[in-house]
């Protein structure tokens, strides 16, 4: 008998807990998949119920997923611990867990977010806290809006971890019709990806809000996700990922939804409210304001420029009118796409490309 | 006074000579831009009323273009033609602009797809019955929805010559507040961005007909780019082309809008027509319907995999019910994303990164 924990209850941890359970259904492994839950009201709907009505209206959730508002009763005995928790809440959460972790058990990350205060990547703060080798974390990202997997339309994901054997192991375990995982072992790309994506979407949110066409938005992905890929490079990500589900996927996913936080938020952004007006009107949380000044101060530290990531943060903070976004878009000077594209080194021209000036 | 001839005056042709027009107004320099339109009264209501109101309805174009239904009018004395026609009828116009054209002009082809019959790019068709060298063929591409753009709301784009002056001296010719060409010398990619584009476009368009969500469709735009960046690949075009703005830009602004008439097509077969019904109830070319079997024939002479592509054509020639379309996105096996990419060799790696497998 295996037993998978989920630790968070919102939209993608019951959702994530659901693609698992169904998945050892399909592979007719016996597997218990019990999911933490914050409120006890919530735990009680989902175990009772199957239902988890605040964050996904009446889907049925399969019977094999039990819920507790027991931390340590959720992690005790649990192979595969899936964390879906808020980034900023994580570190205090992993005291709890790593006194209750059973030894060799893997972690799984959803959570995009950054640290703020540390700027650390969420598998960087449970290597810390936890104190886990490479091959006991994993992430788990790609063009995932929750509520399209909850109600089992087709995705595609990938499943990263250092230890591609892990993966392997992560992916056969959330691998069912509707949810089809690939794995990667570029674990730091994938963070990069999540993490930014955030931001960018604030920013195709706010070209929303500015009644801005699809051409413009566009431009915002194509220029966002070179930025990103440039701040990822520097910390060792690899291209490929930015090509890929996890990268292009979900960022293109994110700022076609009219689902995604980030995007909405950003809309709200775009017509004129500020931050705090964003926040008291939206009931759960847009990653990419908290993730925002983090991810500017990586690419400072790192000196990346992220000209885009820029704009958003300093909309956020009031220091640049949304109405003035629009001629971000716009460079100064003409120039070429790629500068050093011409370069006959393959492996130049692959980092000039991810530059993208 | 510079003269600049635009063949074709159908949404894109007519936006691109407002685009013109425009950008020497702002440079203050003395340019005509003379459109041809087929048809002679479209002809005279652009050049007396301003407007082309079959395709752009009441948006005003500058007063420095006038339009003739004599092709070798248009031609005669430009030192840049533009070519603005549908892709299947290039050829047989090129012989009367050959007749027509001045020493050393500058040929610029807006046209995407690839001609039936003989699999050529637009820039080799053009190559071949013009008998003109690299340096005076162009080609403009980017994330350019025409009405967008001729609204003024904010676009960038690329403009692509083997010659990198040539490009620059095109890009300053349009460039102007609303349109910023950056430059490339990457005809060939540029070229295949813009056909496979359509055609992703139409599965893009079936998954919205099929009701399938943005997880699905970010999924289809992701390993569509990864199909076109192979065949790119194999045919000398370069990977920073595809995450530029005439690959990913334009990919992802045609399938995030209403207004693309590939996804209209794909939407309609994905309800269930037949291409000759959706060829019936459209009034504008879907390119892609065309193109879709040419981009074919080219992957299977180049051994280039391209299974979305694949599936749009046997769709299109009612081989494959658009009922199974959604389990193209999910392959048999778990795998990794990118097999190859442990791979030391940059080269190698950013090769299968496009490979996407």
């Amino acid at each position: 008998m295996t037993r998978i924990a989920v630790l968070g209850a919102g939209s993608w941890g019951t959702t994530f807990a659901k693609v698992l359970a169904d998945a050892a259904l399909s592979n007719t492994e016996a597997t218990d998949v019990v999911l933490w839950a914050r409120r006890a009201e919530v735990a009680e709907e989902i175990t009772s119920r199957h239902t988890n009505s605040t964050y996904l209206g009446e889907i049925a959730l399969p019977e094999t997923i039990t819920a507790t508002s027991d931390l340590s009763v959720a992690v005790d005995g649990a192979e595969i611990v899936v964390l879906a928790l808020p980034a900023q809440s994580l570190r205090s959460h992993l005291g709890q867990v790593r006194d209750a972790l059973a030894p060799g058990a893997v972690v799984v990350s959803l959570i995009k977010g950054l640290e703020r205060g540390t700027d650390m990547r969420m598998s960087e703060v449970i290597a810390e806290e936890l104190g886990l080798p490479d091959d006991q974390i994993a992430v788990a990202s790609g063009p995932n809006l929750a509520m399209e997997i909850a109600r089992e339309e087709p995705t595609a994901s990938v499943v990263a971890c250092r230890d591609v054997a892990v993966a392997e192991r992560i992916a056969t375990a959330c691998n069912n019709h509707y949810f089809r995982p690939y794995t990667n072992t570029d674990v730091t790309g994938v963070e990069i990806a999540g993490i930014v994506k955030n931001v960018i979407a604030l920013a195709v949110g706010i070209c929303d809000g500015q009644q801005l066409g699809d051409n413009s938005k566009a431009s915002v992905i194509t220029r966002g996700l070179a930025e990103t890929t440039r701040l990822a490079l520097k910390l060792g990500g690899r291209l490929e990922t930015f090509s890929g589900l996890a990268g292009l996927g979900d960022l293109v996913a994110t700022c076609a939804s009219p689902l995604s936080r980030n995007r909405s938020a950003g809309r709200l952004l775009g017509e004129g409210l500020s931050a705090d007006e964003v926040t008291q009107q939206l009931t759960q949380t847009a990653e990419g304001m908290k993730s925002g000044a983090a991810v500017l101060e990586l690419a400072r530290t790192h000196e990346v420029e992220m000209p885009i990531c820029e704009a958003v943060v300093a909309v956020l903070e009031g220091k640049l009118s949304v109405d003035n976004i629009a001629s971000l878009l716009l460079a100064r000077d003409l120039k070429a796409e790629h500068p050093k594209a011409a370069a006959t080194d393959a492996a130049a021209a692959a980092a000039h490309a991810a530059e993208g000036k």
